[in-house]
């Protein structure tokens, strides 16, 4: 088999793009999907200051690692959940990471935010421990990145993880959701912009960029993940995927190119406008963000109508 | 386990309705849900004249029985495609069940239509099996409700049928298609109104219908559906089904109450204004029908520009 660029041995095959590559030019092909979301969503500039979510996972490693190599100004932001069997790991493999490409690792931990581990926080909050997990990362990564003077945020969620969450928007008809689901989001006050610059690239292509980098990344895959709905709908989008390449990244494009203006952003008229949390000045739809919410549960004090917490 | 309404032994349970049920009120369930999809989409009434598609396998069968029990004027249509191994076995069921329940069936076979098999047809035609039959059964079928005085024409399409082909139609967002989705249509001239009355049933709902109502219908599937697309999106409908039970019918019924209309039907900025076929007079949006240019290719007939064949 021939790489397609160079005509030398090639030895992967990308079925999505009826497309086989060595390892030199499938680097290539790899940034350049990524400089192409960067740009196709006017993501963010070489100007910015960049924080990015770090799990230790490969997403976020590769991440990291593409970032730097395309010459951004990236720093990472890890937040030590203290999940048993996988948090120490998680740590250990986003420091390593750091310190091999020589960029700077924010690292802050759970327990010194919040008095109850994350199992507890969600039996509080009555919501599945993944949501809360959620919120926890948002709440802290957003904040830090606005008080720490960073211009943009990034994650590492992809084409699978947003063709599948599309899926599942559009299975049960999420309006507001469709209409707000997009991989960059402009910078509100308190709030700096977002962006998911691996939109274009599939797990599968993460898989392959990490082995050819040689990215030590944490592997073990969280406890409490098992039988998110989530997963469903990736198994699905990528069984579709197998029958009839290149199904999930037309999805996600065109979706984005024309049909998701068709729908409404319901949010404001159902929860009305974003405001700043009267607790912590952190933007929220409820009368006190759900952070500062799930702090008042943990104290076991009572929040009033108003907003306030007595 | 009781029955939800009798409080009898159940021996059905229906995961999508969270309910368990008897065989007698399972029925009654059933033809509830074909009366609620006649009436949601104001599909036919009794004074109408009512040609049914019949393969001879279980949905048209069902269909059949419950119009029938509904009190409706049926008559079924088989047209015989002459396929290895089962369009026998098709004719026999669909004679044997226009007997049982006293209803006409018209019955025509293909080798009386057109100088060529299903198979050759395709090949002519440059295009898959399924979908050169599906032209030619819906040809005919119209045709001959419109030729002989019916006033609507309906086919055994049901719930899991219909939620595929959204699901295929959103992830292609084929716009037209999207739009197009109804199960009801209305009549335009020369061909009467259509309708799927099964719209609100699953697969597996017909199947207990027809096993509690001894239906001996014909099921040897057709070999050449194997590897249709089709039967991709219903393996991932139903898989979703199963861990997210009603999810199907949320998906349906809610696209077409409030999504279908922010979808545009391009089909007439694309091919134009429907006419009739200089041929034959069916409707077509080309300069002569489908069946007329098969018919045209099978002997070895030019097509002018003009539309006449020569």
């Amino acid at each position: 088999m021939k790489c397609r660029v160079c005509k030398g041995e090639a030895t992967i095959k990308l079925e999505s793009y009826n497309t086989k590559l060595c390892e030199k030019h499938f680097l290539a092909f790899f940034e350049r999907r990524v400089r192409n979301g960067i740009a196709d969503f006017k993501m963010f500039g070489h100007e910015d200051k960049i924080l990015i979510a770090v799990s230790g996972g490969k997403d976020s490693l590769a991440l990291w690692d593409v970032l730097k190599n395309l010459g951004y100004n990236v720093t990472g932001y890890h937040l030590v959940i203290n999940i048993p069997d996988s948090s120490e790991d998680a740590l250990a493999r986003s420091r390593e990471f750091a310190d091999r490409i020589g960029s700077p690792l924010i690292v802050e931990n759970l327990s010194d935010l919040l008095d109850a581990d994350i199992k507890n926080a969600a039996h509080l909050m009555k919501r599945p421990v993944c949501s809360v997990c959620g919120m926890v990362k948002r709440y802290r990564f957003n904040r830090l990145a606005n008080e720490k003077g960073f211009t943009a945020v990034v994650t590492g969620h992809h084409l699978d993880d947003e063709s599948a969450a599309l899926l599942g928007n559009l299975l049960h008809w999420q309006e507001g959701y469709l209409a707000r689901q997009y991989p960059a989001l402009d910078a509100k006050p308190g709030m700096v912009k977002k962006a998911k610059p691996l939109i274009y690239v599939s797990k599968k292509e993460i898989e392959i960029y990490a082995q050819i980098k040689q990215i030590n990344f944490a592997s073990s895959s969280c406890p409490y993940a098992d039988g998110a709905t989530s997963l469903e709908y990736k198994a699905v989008v990528n069984q579709l995927e197998e029958k009839m390449p290149s199904t999930k990244i037309y999805f996600l494009k065109t979706f984005f190119k024309k049909y998701r203006q068709l729908f409404k952003d319901t949010q404001l008229e159902e929860i009305g406008e974003l405001h700043k949390c009267p607790e912590c000045g952190y933007l929220t739809a409820g009368p006190i963000c759900n952070f500062c919410q799930l702090k008042a549960k943990i104290a076991g004090r009572k929040i009033r109508v108003d907003g306030m917490i007595r």
